[in-house]
């Protein structure tokens, strides 16, 4: 692509950094801003630097806050004896919209991925684990994907806690409400099959 | 969506006011900006802002520029007797990248469409009949997308160009090289017969 300005071309180079965003896209969207009042310029531009200057997480659960300790981690009405490992704060969004769940969270900020060079310790796994020895927690539930990374990282810490004695699960994996069984594929059905519950259980959850 | 930080919402509202980015992807990409340095969103940022704020249009063409007569305007080895008419820099960009035409441009900024309240004095359709007047351009092509705003904005260039003796054409349109005739629609079908070329015309092309 060759541009007619060296500054449209850098916005345009820089705005194609972000992921799934090529450069007609990027294109686009700066010929956008353009097009649109300078304010929503700098809005954009404000929002994007203060964000990552001041951007704080919580010192307890590690998730993004603009405070020390989180909302969900200053609740008193959470409980705290129950923490669940998740990647990122999407999860954590995700798992509150279903409003069923009462315990705290804890966010790794990704998974161990050799193939990208993420090791243990780039993760916050040894603040996790200092944090099982230190309170008083009775079980951890991993809520990774259930990819090769996220079954790596969940046994890794796993193995960390080897010598606490604490009780561990994983979020039920099985064919979604609503769906029908023949379009599942086979390793979720073989999975549900596995790990069935009683069937008073899922009564309850009605 | 509930967010756990002020800044973080704010980023992300900011970002999903851009086209064809909803929340959810703007929160990926917010996302993602934080877990690489900091110098990225610092560039990103910059560059936005210093596009907006030191952007300037090439005062014969009104194309995007960083000086005040653009490459394109400025270059001898143009022909100006020979105006294409545009509606903004990404057709420029298309119409450059073929490498078969050497007149000048105008960009009009817009088609005229009143359904998004865009009117003829919103373009700059104003400096471009003045052109006309003031110089020796012998032939105007007019290469707006073939719409009804399109065509609506052709035609009114069209008019207000009525008085002066210029040579108007527009793009052909047809089947694109290396199409199948039996799924053209018809109207660029139909439009390809009633436009046919002499055959000695396209072995020139060759």
């Amino acid at each position: 692509m060759e541009f007619s300005s060296k500054l449209l071309e850098n916005a345009v180079y820089e705005m194609s950094q972000l992921p799934g965003i090529g450069k007609r896209t990027a294109l686009r969207l700066v010929l956008h801003l353009l097009k649109q009042p300078k304010e929503q310029s700098e809005r954009l531009s404000n929002a994007i630097q203060v964000l990552r200057n001041d951007i704080k997480f919580c010192t307890s659960c590690h998730n993004i806050s603009d405070v020390a300790l989180c909302e969900i981690c200053a609740n008193p009405k959470r409980d705290d004896s129950l923490v669940c490992v998740v990647e990122d704060i999407r999860d954590v969004m995700a798992i509150e919209n279903t409003g069923q769940y009462k315990g705290l969270y804890h966010v790794l900020g990704g998974k161990i991925s050799p193939m990208e060079g993420i090791g243990p310790h780039d993760l916050t796994i040894v603040s996790l684990v200092e944090k099982v020895k230190r309170e008083e927690i009775k079980e951890l539930i991993f809520a990774l994907s259930s990819t090769m990374e996220g079954d790596t990282t969940n046994f890794y810490i796993y193995k960390q806690l080897e010598e606490v004695s604490i009780k561990t699960s994983t979020i039920a994996r099985g064919i979604a409400v609503g769906d029908e069984l023949e379009y599942a594929d086979e390793i979720t059905l073989g999975r549900s099959i596995m790990n069935r519950i009683p069937f008073e259980n899922s009564i309850k959850a009605l």
